[in-house]
């Protein structure tokens, strides 16, 4: 074990309002929610980022991330939409190094949205980042 | 076939700069791009939304986003994080009915993030939503 809180909810150390307990997977609510409803869904096996995320336990993360919004959806509760949402590192804002994805429940006027300001490159420069990002995949790992 | 954008890259009959082709996604370059490197994952299968998306097909998106996020902030490019994000319905900002899951590359100041204004429930009301959301997710299907 280590000072982990999200290791904590999963072992019943610290409180959470749980949604969801998978084999593999929890989903418990945010407690700073961006809106009503906000939860997130963690791996139970620790994994402080992706590159250390075991693909299958990412796999159910997003899984249950989809039956939880599609739930949402289809329900009485006053929710239009669901952004899934997942940062990866300081620079994309992780603030917990527990692997997390957001379930943001959205309806209309409530503030939450991504702040951006969208460029408009050309085939040119845009195969030119294809090819380096191609040229990232192809090295072999380790 | 219908009028969809993503099949139509899919089916090879609309310009995209691919990075990554497997059997059932596709991984290709944002026109619009929020930050340098911006791509889309799409299943090959059409489906509009998380509630038409076959699960083997979401576990696919995103297993190939783990792995592209992975091979990002490994490689050589200046990319320290790595958001996913993924809008289901208009209240979302859902804009192309095709399944997609956003992967952007983050370097600090790239001025990209999320806006929200976060609130502190207390535990009586998280576990009030928290009730809602288990009853959505226990109500049987269809």
């Amino acid at each position: 074990m280590n000072d982990c809180i999200f290791c904590a909810i999963v072992a019943g150390t610290a409180p959470a309002s749980v949604v969801l307990d998978e084999p593999d997977v929890l989903a418990f609510m945010d407690i700073r929610p961006f809106t009503s409803g906000h939860l997130l869904v963690v791996p139970k096996r620790h994994a402080s980022g992706l590159a250390q995320l075991d693909p299958d336990d990412g796999a159910a993360v997003f899984a249950a991330g989809q039956r939880i919004a599609t739930a949402l959806r289809a329900s009485s509760l006053p929710i239009d939409g669901v952004n899934l949402f997942l940062a990866d590192g300081v620079a994309a804002g992780q603030e917990v190094f527990h692997v997390h994805l957001h379930v943001v429940p959205r309806t209309g006027g409530d503030g939450f949205g991504v702040r951006a300001r969208p460029q408009s490159p050309n085939r040119t420069v845009l195969e030119g980042t294809a090819d380096a990002i191609r040229s990232a995949l192809t090295v072999p790992e380790g």
